[in-house]
């Protein structure tokens, strides 16, 4: 980079006792590229002074609302460049259209929204505004899956065919959202979160499957459950896709599953070849060419032509995880902000769109009994 | 055992250049229980009779036809005990009737027939045979699986909620049966096979889950599809399950997906546990008793109470594969047959009829654009 | 093969209860190469016939004692072949020289023998006999370690540069020979088994890494110890290696690590490429050649070049094991025996002389406080 | 925390192209308590100053030595409370005692220094201040390695008996450091490094077992050898080791291994049960109760006691890797600096001399060909 500066920061959500506003945080940190100076940390107005105060925000940069920050931050010559919005899903489209409105590029947690007609609203707000709109897929972070997108875009796995993805989880075995675990809580409350599983981890694998292959799917059939006794969104569900092209795939997402702490998974084929991945143990993925023994592609490791490393940091064998798969989302946001790169990895409104879509149709193939909904 | 005596074991099919008949003949011999006596082991008659003679048969009890086998064999003071029929799929029934209505025990490769009518002829002869009827099956003879069924018995996964179960190859990658393979030639040919993917390896991972989980497939939703250009039977299949009791399930099976040799996996999951397992490397397991750390379940290794040892030869850390797993059906078939064994977990025709149902209905559903085919 | 005689195989041991001796007989039975026609299997005479029963031999070709054997059979024109020596170390001259002086091909379980001057008997005897000497270090019989033999030799490795050999085991935990456990008791008494931990196991990681490398060793410094309360011999061992031409290595044998059930691994490493396996999944070995993505190779599968396929009797991705490997020093030794092999890759009395120098080089290294034992 | 004010921190080494400043510095932003502010980051001025331009340290902080540095911001009421020594071992001891003198804290990296000598005068100056020595062992900072030492301290692996600890890398198979690749030519110079792979690697892995174990090493017994050719320190190490009570061990340290990228593996086991892990999956650990099923245990996952996840910063399944670990190391830091915490778990003076004993004793032993060199 040639410019140093750094991007001016600001946070909707994330105060004391959340889980992702703090992944946020330390994701714009790991390679020194932002300054968080401002937040509207909570919609209780001593929680968020006394979170802003635990991170150093200056006081007079602690909103009471995301509506009063947007006009007030917009208005300073130092204000930010840039918000990160880590509220619950109900609370993606307010603060995403007042700072876009506003001028102020927006970093929003996925999904989109909790429901169709708020993302079509920040996609109005998109299209209306210079301001980038960036959705923290944040599994589209892992080098070895910019790997794996490049090489099908290479043709390593010849015309792909066979597209499997999952994503499981076990912490909704029980159901502990009505023992007052706060994720539990809106996470499973269809006011809040929209959908269950599939839209809280479904929209990964989907998303993740989507950037890697490039392949558009045409076409679900779905199966949505719920097994928690009482629970009001779904908590597991079977998903068969079809692809523009003629690919099929599959995706399994649940949070039912036991010892299934955060199974991430993708498996893709094509009439030259295969990758498979997880997400537990990001740093290694297999290729097999066909005909070939099968070959243990590592992060920034041997062989891989140079762009296995491009985006990370410590050498091979060193593990990368979760927070710097993040962070490189983070570290192509300031670029893009600061004028440095074109964002082409980024997540945007596009997979935002493409998630509600996939949320829909789920909702909808299930409602039907499994029939395929198409685009 | 108490009874010293041999099986006397007869075979149709399994001549020169067959797969699965070495594969049956390897596996009664690893027990010496049985005695490999007679054969109609081509319908070429001179193939026959030179198979015969490799194989130690004298020349008198090699035949041209099973038909005559079955008349003659049952007419001997020292006959065959029971056959195994090791043909193509369409190729089934005809023997099985001839040696069922001949008395004579049957041990028939899977699936059960290449049609429902066939299915339902061999089943009409068991009904009236006083003869047993024994499915090969052999996942069912890792030892690993059978404690994974006494597990779910046993209550140690609590109520089953997802049973994913998959069977991924890669040797259909290219199409081979256009070059004369003879495994890829008849396997592809719906005359023989009756059917692809779904026949030749989904019924396997159909029986397995169903062996593990004592789960009834209530209802099926299925997307069958040929990636071999040309290609007359589905190589690759995806199907959505709904069990009795409100269970939810997936198989994937595929025969094009590279980099993948043997693929059978299998998971399930209830509410107070999960397991998983790859046929890969049979001899572990992973249980998840939900809230505690996984374990690592070895073939008659520590902790397994017993159960994991009753089925293996050899001390733990000392692999068993697929031919001691396929050993372990013959071995309980002896028993049954001796009248030392109830065969208890041995598949029967009720199996092969549940694999004909499977069949039936992934080809209904997927003509159907996926439509649930219920029982 | 064109000579379709089986080898006629006579037992020494091996009788009721035993261990060993059924692991031989299944590995002689897989390949349906050998006939069990005659035995001493037990030094109780009772014991001995009403094995010989259980296992089908003749009532008049089972022996009181092996030497009464060996004259018997040898006499006989329909007599044994081959013996099978399945008894505890130090009962392996005594037969082996018998049978050898008769001009019967000897199959011994390794070690070679309880004390060195049994090792020197045994080995005038087979320079004094016309018949082979076959010592069952079963597990160069697994494809892969063959596999790594050839590519070593091939030159994939480079110069050899590093050897990893470590055999690590569990059930010596606790002092259970104290407990009447038979395979216990006499493997920890030095007057049987001659050594601990370095005899029974370590000599397999020995012979194993000399049989893949090619690597002399030309000293060694060992720590042997026990920490069985009250226990006669080593039960955990560290030897440190040097081979002729400059190569360096290492040794770990145990049988008191927690968790390891049978965990022979051996790593290889030259200037161009590295190797990695272990015995518990024997149908995996990845290959690292230097400065490419590591391979994973697999039993039989795809790039081995053929030579992966030629000791396998099932396609990749359905496991062999441990008693296939074993098998396929039984199938070289009928090649030998009927005279369609030249037995090449067999271990012989060479690698029984190995393993005896090895056990007193580390006995005498142990007791002279780790000093170098040079050949 | 109480306090949230974050440390004053400043650097030595460090500049534009080095590795482990890089790393230093993320580590110390990861968890917010660090602020860098002064730094003497080269010894050559330009590449100081510029450096210290890129990491915005303000340019009347950026020093052109570091004994410059100390006199300066000890005098300033707002210098530095601690400073970073990211130099070469031969550059350790001179910036270590000039700040500890200077009554500042020292965050050291490893191995203590390039001599003995040097360790000494460290270690005397240690001594003399009130400021902190913290030698970044950050292996140490993986939460399971704490678990571990925790297990071990619980008794859960009873007695210990048997510790093999290694560490193999791959990336001086070849004599880079001929062709100018900086981080070889340093490491290899027994000049700037005192010694190969021993001290590179073979004191993480010295460090990490002692930690975990809590075990001091009595003697040991070690084969250093080096296979590139011409080059002047040790590139392999084959080492035996003794512990006060009677444990045994073995310590393999490697840098011409193909196919390990940082293979750091430890595995303990005493005679109630055993751990392995490995750095390069490091959310993994398994740990086998005698007689019980190996458990996995995973990063703050289920089971743990309440141990695993305190010294995390997500849930389980979402990995952590080397810069977390890392990180923790300045957490603890930033809590003993600001008096928050005692420090514990922090390696410091005592760890930094265990190392040096390390070095100096394998270097002894193998010139007196692997005698054991005691305390």
């Amino acid at each position: 980079m040639t410019d140093k500066r750094r991007v001016r920061l600001g946070m909707v959500g994330g105060g004391q006792g959340a889980f992702i506003g703090a992944v946020h945080r330390i994701a714009s940190r790991i390679d020194d590229r932002f300054e968080l100076v401002a937040g509207a940390l909570s919609s209780d107005g001593a929680r968020a002074a006394a979170s802003a105060a635990d991170l150093g925000i200056a006081a007079d940069r602690s909103y009471a609302s995301y509506a009063a920050m947007a006009v007030a931050e917009a208005a300073r010559a130092d204000g930010i460049d840039a918000v990160a919005i880590v509220t619950p899903n109900h609370v993606h489209a307010g603060p995403a259209i007042a700072f876009l409105n506003a001028g102020i590029h927006v970093i929003c947690d996925k999904p989109l929204a909790a429901t169709q007609a708020d993302g079509a609203a920040i996609a109005a707000a998109v299209a209306a505004s210079k301001a980038h709109f960036i959705l923290t897929h944040n599994y589209t972070g892992y080098p070895l899956m910019r790997q794996a997108r490049q090489m099908v875009a290479d043709g390593k796995l010849g015309a792909l065919r066979v597209v499997q993805a999952e994503y499981a989880q076990d912490w909704l075995t029980e159901t502990i959202e009505t023992t007052g675990q706060k994720q539990a809580a809106w996470r499973t409350d269809p006011g809040q979160s929209g959908a269950g599983a599939i839209g809280d981890i479904g929209t990964h694998a989907f998303n993740l499957l989507s950037f890697v292959t490039g392949l558009r799917a045409d076409a679900l059939a779905a199966d949505l459950h719920s097994f928690g006794a009482g629970r009001r969104v779904d908590d597991n569900a079977h998903i068969m896709l079809r692809f523009q092209g003629g690919a099929r795939g599959m995706v399994w997402a649940s949070q039912v599953a036991p010892g299934n702490e955060n199974g991430l998974r993708l498996r893709v084929y094509g009439d030259k070849g295969g990758i498979e991945w997880g997400q537990e143990n990001p740093n290694l993925m297999t290729y097999a060419p066909f005909g070939q023994p099968k070959q243990l592609l590592t992060r920034g490791g041997a062989g891989l032509g140079g762009n296995g490393g491009q985006w990370t940091r410590i050498p091979p064998g060193h593990p990368e995880g979760y927070l710097e798969g993040f962070a490189t989302l983070y570290n192509d946001a300031a670029d893009l902000i600061l004028g440095l790169g074109d964002g082409a990895l980024l997540p945007g409104i596009a997979a935002g769109l493409d998630g509600m879509w996939f949320i829909d149709a789920c909702q909808r193939s299930s409602a039907a009994d499994g029939a395929w909904i198409r685009r």
